[in-house]
């Protein structure tokens, strides 16, 4: 495909206008000013339209779109074990199988092309992001109530057999991660033997850290350390990680964190949504940390649009500081892109540059709340509606474009959820 | 025009299927579940849309679209001093005439269908709201920094003017209040004297109240009293009162309020981004104050894309107060309609019930991010996009359907303000 007349967020994340772009097989092959001599197939007309880097959410637990407004204003614990605990204890792997289809229709719809995501049933979303085409780095959650060695879980025999069979298929689009749920879900044993496991056959590693204030004052009472401590010190953050929320990391963590290169997945919805509490994203920019943004599941957001999620990166920030320059809007840019795809191992995207891969999305800014213009970039972070992207492409082929789902039987997998969510919710009852 | 098979949400926010709604003339004729007999012109098929009450933006400056991503990341002081003001004082009345058709475009593209504003040339913004067909609290913005008598300022003849003129013109869509800007840009002798009149002529006022903490605590010190206090003693809240912002209020200036009938417009995306604050939404509820919701101004927002501040008006309070059970999506969805209405004046619109203005939108909720539905109230206030609305309609005429803006000419509005905005930019340079 070859964009014309295109404005671009180039690798600076600086705008260049009437911009030639050459997509071959998976990667960017061209980015200039003069209409190309190669052909590049289809020329799609740029004219009102921003060209990006597409969408990285460094958070996420795909299949729960079935529990879309779900359980809503309840306390968290209530809203667990009234409602999340027993639904999810009666999903299959055929329900995960369309939730996962519906999740990733949702995605590409708001820009999103890959996601790192922890959930279970862990080989039918591999199956529902092969066919559909995005990118996902996926982890089986790894959780242990018991003083069992780790050999002897399922979560770890699941995610070391998801490992091998699918790690770097699609074309590499498929990481398998290994994904601890959290400290308070685990024991120090088996977080030293997941740590050994991991860095042994040199996967990531995804784990909740500190959502919650309760989560890390209690760890500190446990085991005298932070989450972050603690995990640093028994050798998960040895690996490359992915820490979720860490709404609540102190100074010293920020330190660990930038010296063993952890990425910060920050949620801003759900840690509102949820009354977690605000990360501390400028702390952790200025230290150098890479921050990178997520949704968090659909049942504590609840949607995938990503725009928006941006837009609140930005704010909140700026009000728990009461400094509104703050989180510029660059900052969220990159964190939305390049930061996510870095977290996940992907050195080779997030970026608009030659060779890179053809992870884009296309914004149509030519509505009147993109209007006027004094600074694009601001307009795409603040003014934005996430219903905006209008085509996404993962590894070259288009996957959304113009309100159809080329890859997905969207009908078919609404048919499938509808009788997902009615046989669960008949069992319930 | 006859719609049908539609879902709504009722004049308590309840979700009715298949319904059949009639609208004759201005006004809401019939609904119920069967097809009416009367004949009420075209019909609209409603499968996978949802029907309900417009929303209404408590406090706007909607001229200042012009100035969408102008000053970003700026402390207030810079932002105001080496933004905002020199672009203002630059501007002329027939650029606030297509600015204002600009923000009248994006207000009703997002579902607002009544906007109580707040900002000069008002006559030119009149004649763009009559004829583009929406409602408005229109204001003409009185500041006092000298001790002359309220008389003789030229923003209390344009006032005066303008409600002669214009109040209750076109329909009644236009409503004329009286605009206070605030408590530290006036004075005594005037807040009392602008208190008398409008009291006088039965008018509304709206007024800007303790948006910062430097302008409560400050008002504090001046005064000895809070700016609720102030206002009070000096007579401005016994007209029916807009106070916008309300961020640093005290829990004696919500008694106040409550007994006064102020209505608050909590703008939470503004105090955001301008790091002023969040609303202590929850309590004012529990008080029973009536609370709407206000974007403030495209340069401090960027957008009107009301579903968008709706969640922020919902998420803040659960983090503030470490409680997601507070500030429910149908308070919230309240806040956004009814109250909006009511603290306009405007008694007979805001809710889907027969007899009433028939000031509606139409949400399109088949694509996958509304999907599944556990409960359609949640899923519009925490998981529907800005751009979901397909038609607003205000006293029964359609403004906008599908992407086609019905009584204004965008083009011409588009290249009008891109004109304004080059000139201006060029005279500051």
């Amino acid at each position: 495909m070859l964009f014309k007349n295109i404005n671009i967020l180039d690798e600076n994340l600086e705008l260049k206008q009437n911009m030639y772009i050459g997509i071959k097989g998976d990667k960017i092959d061209y980015i200039g000013t003069e209409m190309p001599k190669q052909d590049y197939g289809e020329r799609y007309e740029g004219k009102g339209k921003l060209l990006m880097s597409g969408f990285f959410n460094s958070h996420a637990h795909t299949p729960m779109t079935l529990m879309r407004g779900y359980g809503e204003n309840m306390s968290l614990q209530s809203w667990l074990n009234d409602r999340i605990f027993p639904f999810e204890a009666k999903l299959n792997g055929e329900d995960v199988y369309y939730a996962t289809l519906l999740g990733i229709a949702e995605s590409v719809r708001f820009g999103i092309v890959s996601t790192t995501d922890m959930y279970y049933f862990c080989d039918r979303m591999a199956d529902a992001i092969l066919e559909s085409g995005v990118k996902n780095n996926l982890g089986r959650g790894l959780t242990c109530f018991t003083d069992e060695d780790l050999k002897d879980l399922i979560a770890y025999k699941e995610s070391k057999e998801l490992y091998e069979k699918y790690h770097n298929s699609g074309n590499g689009r498929i990481k398998v991660d290994m994904s601890l749920h959290a400290e308070y879900t685990s024991n120090p044993k088996i977080v030293r033997q997941f740590a050994e496991f991991t860095k042994e056959i040199g996967a990531n590693m995804h784990v909740h850290v500190s959502e919650t204030q309760k989560e890390h004052e209690e760890c500190k009472q446990r085991h005298g350390k932070t989450p972050i401590e603690y995990f640093n010190d028994l050798g998960l953050l040895d690996s490359k990680t992915t820490a979720a929320h860490c709404v609540w990391v102190e100074d010293n963590d920020m330190d660990i964190m930038l010296e063993k290169g952890v990425t910060v997945a920050s949620c801003p919805v759900s840690n509102l949504k949820l009354a977690s509490g605000v990360c501390n994203v400028p702390r952790m920019l200025e230290k150098g940390i890479n921050v990178a943004i997520g949704t968090d599941s659909v049942a504590s957001n609840n949607s995938l649009n990503y725009i928006e999620e941006i837009k609140f990166f930005t704010l909140l920030n700026k009000e728990k500081h009461k400094d509104p320059t703050l989180v510029t809007p660059k900052q969220a840019l990159y964190a939305a892109t390049r930061a996510g795809a870095l977290g996940q191992g992907r050195a080779d995207t997030g970026k608009l540059a030659e060779g890179y891969k053809a992870d884009l999305i296309v914004l149509d800014i030519s509505d009147v709340h993109m209007f006027p213009v004094h600074n694009l970039v601001n307009n795409v972070v603040y003014s934005a509606s996430g219903s905006d992207v209008v085509l996404t492409m993962v590894d070259g082929k288009p996957v959304y474009r113009d309100g159809e789902y080329l890859t997905i039987d969207i009908e078919k997998v609404k048919y499938e959820v509808e009788n997902s969510k009615n046989r669960i919710l008949a069992s319930l009852s």
